[in-house]
């Protein structure tokens, strides 16, 4: 496949900030800070945005695409059973019979169903082996990405996400599950065809240790949740508000990590994502479809993750957690200074990112 | 520019364990455990290696790259006061009068010198400008990069590091100083001639702070430094053993992150890299560049980011911390599960890894 990527284009706008002798784009004053270093609420950790170096919120989106869909008559998931996918362990049909949504085993895992936990211990090293599930969440319709969906359509893809947590969550050796989506080859989507994907593993991962610990420690400061810190204090400021209604609000955190990052949470105090009640889901599809499709054409289609950060299933309580989901569209890559310090640099203001994802919304 | 990825790419690999339906590439037997969770000594983190979807130690280099050099005649670093760099902080000369390397601010810095640090806190949230400084580290030969460099030449890049160290450590403000080198464009550097970089900031990574954490737990756990245990046991069995001499080994870690990942680290203890001897210096030299070398044969020449993580300068002690040089080829893009979780997931045993480099090694 080929790649034309511009000389305008995302994926020169990291390095861009990090070498020396590329084009001025503006004018500066000697000592003027060519950044802010903002602290993330939750975890502690740092991000740059290098406001120096700021580009316009619409030159994000001038770079070509990977393109990655081998065509629906080559599509291993147009038709699951014909191309020796795994049996569906859930499926949603329309009144018609036809199927709108199912879900199957991975045919080739990360994490396998078969094996029971074993330590793998080596030396003073610690391990086990890859004992979980892992599952593929195939919608319909092989051109219609969840940007372009009904909020019905959307509010189905959480309705799988909750049954299968919930019929995963207490099997043995599931201590968390990670539910998350990759579009784009860039974001490491090799399939085309709209899918997400679940892992239920044995561990707590880093990134859900970290906000959990940091959830707890402000609580136990402030006795306040500080996801309901934030989400209130964006709704009252709007500055960073990408949309809301009266259960969800979308905004692009005050310490984003990419440019045009999104999260999506719950007004309302909620730990657990497996506790959404259906009426909730079709609040929740509204603003998180319009904020997705916001970055899609913000960006013009660009590659994108989302994710669920919920509560771990591991038998214990985190009363102080509070789930949502974060999008990061794809517009950069990680260098020497991130992988080294995990001080990540973006190039807008979250505050310009989401007045710009606002005027999308407003002008469709 | 263009980039084609051949079918067998690396910039497949992450996504062949992550999808469902690629084309198998060996059988296994039902139950079989596809994958293994290691856990980082130092840190507690975990990564999975997907055994169950294994390639050849010969299959990761199979990908194009992109090109990123402009030309010697159009280089920014070959003249860099031609092209209006800013001056010298540091160079070094031949006996006949011509600069073998030159260190001097980044002329679109990340960090700026003349910004005072501020605070620039925003109702719950923390934050300050970057005040701070960026520099690049530029070596003479425009098309001699650290991997086909004689010891002298590496070492005398880590006499800048340790110079430019030193001079900025006690500085206001300066309570981290990030050393790192991007190589490819892949990695980050959109200027080919060889450079290096410094950042000096403010605020300690959190990378960094993981790390000085699971050291002091550690230490007060067993008595003895994290680094210094894996360091021994490593050179005692050998099996993830690249190239070692009498002061440092170059492993392939248990808890590799990425395909191919090597760390370099002094067998003897030392918390502070500013404090490494000349003589060391060449030691240093001899096994990284062996190390890069390896890596840069097996994996066809790869784009990579290497770093050193050292103790902080912000006028505390850290005894039980260990620098140590972190190079990371850049084989595989992060996607949803990653993102989501921290955990990576990494498709070769470092053991393997590490036997194909010696491999190389001996062979060449």
């Amino acid at each position: 496949m080929n790649i034309n990527v511009s000389s305008t284009g995302a994926l020169e706008q990291k390095e861009e900030i990090l070498e020396s002798g590329e084009p001025e784009k503006k004018e500066k004053k000697k000592g003027e800070p060519v950044s802010e270093l903002r602290q993330d609420l939750v975890t502690g950790d740092w991000v740059v945005i290098a406001t120096g170096r700021a580009k316009r919120p619409d030159e994000f989106g001038q770079y070509e695409r990977i393109k990655n869909d081998t065509g629906i008559e080559n599509c291993l998931f147009e038709d699951p059973k014909a191309t020796g996918q795994e049996e569906d362990v859930l499926i949603y049909h329309r009144e018609d019979g036809e199927w709108t949504l199912r879900v199957f085993p991975n045919k080739y895992p990360a994490f396998s169903r078969g094996a029971l936990p074993k330590n793998l211990d080596d030396g003073p090293y610690f391990a086990m082996n890859g004992s979980g599930y892992h599952e593929v969440i195939v919608t319909r319709d092989h051109y219609k990405h969840i940007q372009e969906m009904e909020d019905a359509e959307v509010a189905e893809i959480f309705d799988a996400f909750q049954d299968r947590y919930l019929d995963l969550m207490n099997r043995k050796s599931v201590n968390y599950i990670a539910l998350f989506h990759n579009y784009g080859k860039e974001a490491g989507a090799s399939i085309a065809h709209p899918h997400s994907q679940l892992m239920a593993i044995p561990v707590i991962s880093p990134y859900i240790k970290q906000e959990l610990d940091g959830a707890e420690l402000y609580h136990k400061k402030s006795r306040h949740c500080v996801f309901c810190t934030i989400s209130d204090h964006e709704s009252e400021h709007k500055k960073r508000v990408v949309f809301e209604n009266e259960d969800f609000i979308a905004f692009c955190p005050f310490s984003s990590r990419v440019a045009f990052e999104i999260w999506v949470m719950p007004k309302k105090h909620s730990p657990y994502f497996e506790r959404i009640k259906n009426a909730e889901k079709l609040k929740l599809a509204d603003v998180f479809k319009k904020s997705l499709n916001s970055v899609c054409k913000a960006l013009n289609d660009p590659p994108y993750n989302f994710y669920i950060h919920t509560s771990p299933c591991d038998g214990k309580d985190y009363p102080h957690f509070h789930w949502h989901i974060e999008i990061l569209p794809h517009t950069a890559t990680w260098a020497g200074f991130e992988l080294e310090t995990g001080i990540e640099i973006s190039t807008i203001q979250p505050e310009v990112a989401a007045e710009y994802l606002r005027s999308v919304i407003n002008n469709s």
